[in-house]
């Protein structure tokens, strides 16, 4: 449900009324039911959900899995606070263990806010860092999937400064690898076609303004592309992301938060999902932050919710006909 | 014109014969008579220019001021050297000196080389510098223009490691201010409004991945603003070009490269225009580069020098009507 004083509780209410998400998927909501009837009854909608007290539950509705851990008295003023940080960190935990247990298939995240989760005592800057963590996963490979473009990024939550010092061969390997993997299992794509971006403008030009792409990024490529991966590059960054959008790659790695983050989210946010690869299970997460800002007056677009959903279910069915296929 | 071995030639001579061109532009083509009849003679088309010796022609057609500097027989093969970049050279200084001596409202630029003109003895990264050098600017901005998004940039052509160690609040405050001034002059924006991206993702989120935008950026919109400039930020970088895309914002200042070129690169380089503003006269560009690998096979796309050559009038009518205006 993410956090209780963010855009999250509106956003299902709305996503329980939105035509987008398909039949066949079986929503349990990890939140909690005052909430989420407060936010419908501010939205004036109907909250379409029964409470259950476990993920046993097979009915047809969907279900709130009803951890009962924030008083609704509390909701306003909408900003973070540990107390809503604490309610989103357990709804994820709590959520993890259903996926982790094969009580669910997948796993999809309403927002959550740093600050708030900080005040809680969570070490994480986002989801991607605290289900590595709860997935024991050494590398997970936080990557955006909107409708024309997939792009995964090498680093994630770190200052600039630290992205051209930081940057090592084997931190690009690794991620190509993940990705590749991921676009292999959950996407149907049995060879994807992979552009790695350089790092500076032009991709140094010739190393007349910087080196990275030579010393770093084409010993990362020539590695990859041994290992299996179809890893192509370096690109300027300036124009690969326009070559995966008419079809060129499958998806594109890049190596910092911006650079991967800002062709993405050019088209708006309605459409855009936050995936981690590289988990021991599956999860899709909206791409939009909690908007303290607009919370509650029901102004929140619920499409990249339904979008996360729906591709969640993509993923589960993919990964199902794979094994099929493979086994 | 250009590199007489990149697509330059062949754009032009489309140009020409497109109708986007507004009727009151008077064209004059600084380059190489044998060279654009030839990439018309390949492309099967007429090449609709009159040959003049000087610049004070004022016939009705588009004139090409000949400098008969470049061997057609040496077009092959199309790659980077010293012959194409020294002719790229002269015809960019002969232009300059057009322009400032009021022969010539306003400077558009084929696509150069770096390479190139490397090869020939310039010592300059692009058009950028080489006309800020020739016109005695002590801050040139590159501007980028596409349909719906007009771009400035603090740095340009630097290695991204360069980027977060040498940026300074002078630098931001001196392009805010060059960027205002050129809406105001240029675009008829009398109070425009710009927003200024953080370096660091989610403007490093306080403080935890990243300072620069409390210790470099703040201060110079408190600066900028004292001076008058409508400068807002800093905003992440991620989530502002769309934004001003739907209109929040007259134009974005990106700190460097990527991060303004990836967003105005999108939707395609079709319409996208290469300006410089802080220059003694107007200058706009193609935003595409000489393309050997598709140079004289026609297929050349000319749409970016005709968004360049409409923008290069609509800002010379707009100065004219300020001028009036102001006077």
């Amino acid at each position: 449900m993410g956090d209780p004083r963010g855009v999250g509780p509106e956003v299902i209410v709305k996503a329980l009324h939105n035509r987008g998400v398909p039949a066949d998927v079986h929503l349990i909501i990890v939140g909690s039911m005052a909430v989420l009837q407060q936010a419908a009854g501010a939205l004036g909608q109907e909250l379409r959900a029964a409470r259950v007290a476990n993920a046993d539950w097979k009915g047809e509705e969907p279900a709130v899995l009803d951890l009962d851990n924030f008083p609704v008295a509390e909701l306003e003023p909408r900003r973070p606070d540990a107390l809503g940080g604490r309610a989103s960190v357990e709804y994820i935990e709590r959520a993890v263990r259903l996926v982790l247990g094969g009580k669910v298939d997948a796993l999809v995240t309403a927002p959550i806010n740093k600050e708030a989760i900080g005040a809680a005592g969570s070490p994480f800057p986002g989801h991607t860092e605290m289900l590595a963590h709860l997935g024991s996963a050494r590398r997970p490979v936080m990557m955006l999937v909107s409708a024309h473009l997939r792009v995964g990024l090498v680093t994630t939550h770190i200052a600039l400064r630290d992205v051209p010092r930081g940057l090592r061969t084997e931190d690009i390997v690794e991620a190509a690898q993940v990705l590749a993997g991921g676009l292999r299992r959950f996407f149907g794509l049995g060879a994807p076609r992979i552009a790695v971006c350089g790092l500076n403008p032009h991709c140094g030009d010739g190393g007349r303004f910087g080196d990275e792409e030579a010393r770093i990024v084409a010993p990362a490529i020539e590695r990859a592309r041994s290992a299996g991966v179809d890893l192509q590059g370096p690109k300027p960054a300036d124009t690969v992301f326009a070559q995966a959008q008419r079809g060129d790659y499958d998806a594109v790695l890049a190596l910092y938060h911006d650079q991967g983050m800002i062709p993405v989210k050019m088209g708006g946010l309605a459409d855009v999902v936050d995936v981690t690869l590289g988990l021991p299970f599956i999860r899709t997460g909206v791409g939009h932050g909690t908007a303290y800002d607009i919370a509650g007056r029901g102004q929140a677009d619920e499409r990249s919710l339904v979008s996360a959903i729906r591709l969640a279910a993509r993923m589960t069915h993919a990964s199902r006909n794979g094994s099929r296929r493979g086994g």
